[in-house]
């Protein structure tokens, strides 16, 4: 628990979630106390089921100056963004997107043409993924913010439990795999920062990666329809991801090195840092999962993008994660993946 | 439409939710293009329906020095108003409330306590309405900021249309009619702002109605369940909202200025601003509707507030709302009611 004095920032973004989760639904730990309601707080989304369908509920902010500086990103990149980790989110459950509804902040002093463009971006995501934004809210703030909240459902041919992917339903003994590669928006997150010239191509890979980040929901699709049945998506970085996944099926997991996925073009770029921002660089948007070696090998040949064994699941203290060399050796680790309110990166 | 160079402030809070409109769903006026969809952008909520219900889906933001400042509301009350505001748009639709999620945005120095005793007043709102909030998304901000998303239902033994109130109802000949008393929020924040002794009770009774809404959940409905079809929530003022109501149902409304329900305690402690107050107050989050006299009597007789019906919907330019006094005689007036954005109310 907490004492009276305590800031937001000694207890973090996981020791808040857990003071509100406490007031809201005291019993939860009981199990569930509303019919129909199978994940609340905790997972990627809230789920819950009606007589015929599985929704999928989800919200996420992206605030200026705490996820984005105006001068590294486009309006219409914004835009885009601030629909994609939403729709990462229903990517996780394995879900489709349905509607979406945008609470939007703005400094009186915005130029209406970038705020339309920022709502091009959006309709751009929205009309790839066969998402309506049916309305929203806008208000004068000091900064730019956007909160957008996404209601999807299960695929309407599978049924409960076989139709969602969630934390909690990893095993020891799973292989864990990754969509796609690691690294490349922490990346280019950095590169932004110190300054990226026109001609530099390859470094506009990664910030483009960085801010036209592509939710994988195709990709969530057909790791539920094909047996996957414990997945994640990566947005604050594998090194703190990974232990949420774990800690939620009472696993632990261990993780070979040398499999990881980085980015290619990270790897030529920035190869002193790119392990580092592979493990913990976050803002991937991948898909974060386990299952058995079938399993992983038949959604390998479905899937258009790369998909990598990065190690496996394995009993120990729950959430534990160990990174192991190629002979199996443990490799030191003290840094964590991002999280709100600390000051540095945890543990 | 808007020039390259216009600021969010030239064009207002509606002229940019034209902009944003347009650009989501060029094709809107034209009828809706989603099978399903039966109101977006520009009703109080989003609505569509499924194979066996019909849903209600709406957003609505407080943020710090916009809408509230810390030292005139305590976290509680925060908590339940971030909340009630959004409560108040599903009874405006005559919903039912299922389903919450938060984004939350603060400083890092907030006091943990602070955020606990603000989930406590969600708490409470949550508990009377029987809605579950089901989680959300917290993230450091430069100033707190509280979204709030809301998923209803329509009371399921209704169908469509016959089982929603909608802004576009409304018919010329309909008497005009308002549950509970105006003004009185508006009255709070103007004494709030001014500082209220401890002793003064009856400013404080306006001060809880700034800080701590009741929204009318069961009286909405009672509306749609007793054959009203015409309503929205008051929540920036009459003389801002009604044009609203009178713009979508394409016809004009005629108020009677001596038949406004001013709330009786603004009456007492602010009588020269009690009339200016009821009518552009803003945030008395009462139900608006417009039905034909039987109608009005029948619920009138089955709800515990007030209902007061205050004048008529006309045959006139759509949105155009007259004041009119005893006789008759049109009143002048150049005041609108609180419009995001703009420096000043509008006309």
């Amino acid at each position: 628990m907490y004492n009276c004095r305590m800031k937001v920032s000694d207890v973090g973004e996981f020791g808040l979630i857990e003071v509100m989760a406490n007031i809201i639904d005291p019993k939860r730990k009981k199990g569930a106390q509303w019919p129909g309601l199978l994940l609340s707080i905790g997972d990627d989304a809230a789920v819950w089921r009606t007589d015929d369908v599985t929704q999928i509920f989800t919200t996420d902010s992206l605030i200026e100056n705490v996820h984005f500086h105006l001068d590294t990103v486009s309006w219409e990149d914004l835009g885009w963004k601030a629909l994609a980790v939403n729709l990462s989110d229903i990517a996780a459950m394995g879900g489709m997107p349905q509607y979406a509804i945008v609470a939007l902040g703005l400094p009186q002093d915005t130029e209406v043409d970038c705020v339309a463009r920022m709502y091009e971006g959006m309709a751009a995501i929205a009309r790839k993924h066969h998402l309506v934004v049916v309305g929203g809210d806008t208000t004068s703030a000091p900064v730019v913010m956007i909160s957008v909240s996404l209601l999807g459902k299960a695929l309407p041919d599978l049924s409960y439990p076989d139709n969602l992917l969630t934390r909690s339903a990893a095993h020891p003994g799973q292989c864990i795999a990754v969509t796609g590669y690691l690294g490349a928006s922490g990346g280019g997150l950095r590169l932004l920062s110190r300054g990226i010239r026109p001609e530099e191509k390859a470094a506009w890979v990664l910030a483009k990666a960085h801010n036209h980040p592509t939710p994988r929901i195709m990709e969530g699709q057909i790791l539920v329809r094909n047996g996957v049945r414990a997945a994640m998506d990566l947005s604050d970085g594998l090194m703190a991801d990974l232990p949420r996944l774990c800690q939620a099926s009472e696993t632990g997991a261990r993780i070979r090195m040398d499999w990881l996925p980085v980015h290619p073009t990270l790897k030529d770029l920035m190869v002193e840092e790119s392990l580092e921002l592979a493990l913990t660089g976050g803002e991937d948007y991948e898909l974060l999962f386990a299952a058995d070696e079938e399993t992983i090998n038949k959604v390998k040949a479905l899937l258009t993008c790369p998909v990598t064994v990065i190690g496996e699941m394995v009993e120990d203290t729950p959430g534990k994660v160990t990174l192991v060399d190629e002979t199996g050796k443990t490799l030191p680790w003290d840094k964590g993946g991002w999280e709100h309110f600390r000051a540095k990166a945890t543990k």
